[in-house]
């Protein structure tokens, strides 16, 4: 499918992508430019094909497909190295989270000649790096494409996604940004959040609240585990719909408590109810596994 | 270890429960007590020998273990006909996750002659009903009991626990209610809550949100799947408690919207690597699988 890819930034998502290339053969030639030495050993050992790029110059000007899968924040700081380097025929994608912010920086920032579709898997995990990642990662994942003006490109990348596994689906940045400040980064916010209040009631009374956490606290603490820096650039890059998100989250909270305080049990009542239906079509959809506890055990 | 043991209430604890006696031959006979039918017919099918009562009357005079394990909104039903019934020979044990308002309800209504010794085993499952039920659900979780003055009792009780294979500890109601209010109830107000506001969004913006729940969502909605009438319970008896967590999540919330809104980033980044922590120790105590994504697919 591709002469030369380059994966840029080698991580969880940047190590399965790489995985699944090499598992469908969609390149002849891949390069990989990482700067933890760590990664590099473990990516090493996924194949020894792989050719490792000390710095991106010239190097790269026959590359024909460009993977970005480092934090958003690197952003900014590789486009004028494509900018220089790359020849007007290749196509970028990256893998963010968020897409506003980074749509108005490839706006801004990229030569006009060049070509970024802008692709937001559905897939990862609370773990980080490349130790972690898997070929099937995005097997019947749902990859969020935005549409270019480039007919061409945008099909070889949609063409790329579906060989991978996943299910494409065009959206704009806006309504991308709005859906998963709910979908995502409100469950990751509000995850971390209910550790740190786990965190400082304990330093407070002194009792070991880990140890009883099986009632509860645990599956929170999974998603807050997630990679601090990848979550830093989300929640500073989506800001606007996130705030407006928490706003909505402490309304309907003070009206839960206020239901708890008063003993409202009909609405109470009507509340978990509404919640067990949302269950029950994420597990029709096959959105998660049809297993209680999550099949853990 | 008993002669006759009389399971009031057969849901996904009381069966498993009962499943867990049978495996164990920890009884000669089986009694059950459950209201409907198509639970009565799921537990037919676990062992012939189990004799279902119709109602509960002189026909438990025998019984010398009675295991409580309806919602708490029952008990105050269920203690007349104890007080009517039951021998002082017998022990009664619950499984209820609140303790104050069990402790006070079973120091005003129980005839003093009869011991009831309050259990709270930290297991259970999204899933309801004795189709779900497993012998191992006790299998190296806590069981919290609490202090008697019949030390025999108490004794039998503890080894009845470690016997279906609970870690047993003793703790005292008040301090019970406060760490569970943080590590169990606060959390399942979260995700029910989280849920909520997804579905007042999906509403508001006719936006197919559930379709794209793996970003994180998905996680928050099996917690929100569980019993609403047990949850109910749950949320009515530990009131005080439950609205200081929610107070105190609020105001870590705001802290962290503040952190968000001004962009600061190493506040933020502090209390993500906290949290990362936390999940450390949580799998480190084996209290979650070592998987990550908890092991899904």
């Amino acid at each position: 499918m591709f002469n030369k890819v380059l994966i840029i930034g080698c991580g969880l998502i940047g190590s399965s992508i790489l995985r699944a290339i090499l598992s469908k053969k969609l390149a002849k030639k891949i390069y990989v430019f990482e700067k933890s030495k760590k990664y590099i050993s473990t990516i090493k050992k996924i194949d020894r094909k792989i050719i490792f790029l000390k710095k991106i110059d010239k190097n790269i000007n026959d590359v024909d497909f460009v993977i970005l899968s480092t934090p958003m924040s690197s952003y900014e700081k590789i486009i004028p190295v494509l900018n220089k380097f790359l020849r007007s025929k290749s196509i970028i994608i990256d893998v963010g989270s968020t897409r506003e912010k980074v749509f108005s920086l490839k706006e801004k920032k990229l030569k006009k000649t060049l070509t970024w579709i802008l692709s937001h898997p559905i897939s990862g995990s609370e773990v980080s790096g490349p130790q972690y990642g898997k070929k099937n990662l995005f097997e019947n994942k749902w990859c969020i494409i935005f549409k270019d003006k480039s007919k061409a490109k945008l099909n070889k990348v949609k063409t790329f996604w579906r060989k991978i596994g996943s299910n494409v689906i065009f959206m704009n940045p806006k309504e991308h940004d709005k859906i998963f400040a709910i979908t995502s980064h409100l469950p990751h916010l509000i995850a971390y959040n209910l550790i740190e209040t786990a965190r400082d009631f304990q330093k407070k009374e002194r009792k070991n609240l880990i140890k009883f956490s099986a009632g509860g606290l645990r599956d929170f603490s999974r998603i807050a585990a997630s990679n601090e820096i990848m979550w830093r650039d989300i929640f500073f890059s989506n800001k606007k719909n996130i705030i407006l998100a928490i706003n909505l989250f402490i309304k309907n909270l003070n009206s839960f408590k206020k239901n708890i305080q008063n003993s409202e049990e009909k609405n109470l009542i009507k509340k978990l109810l509404d919640s067990k239906r949302v269950r029950k079509k994420i597990v029709q959809l096959k959105h998660d596994i049809d297993k209680p506890d999550f099949g853990r055990e």
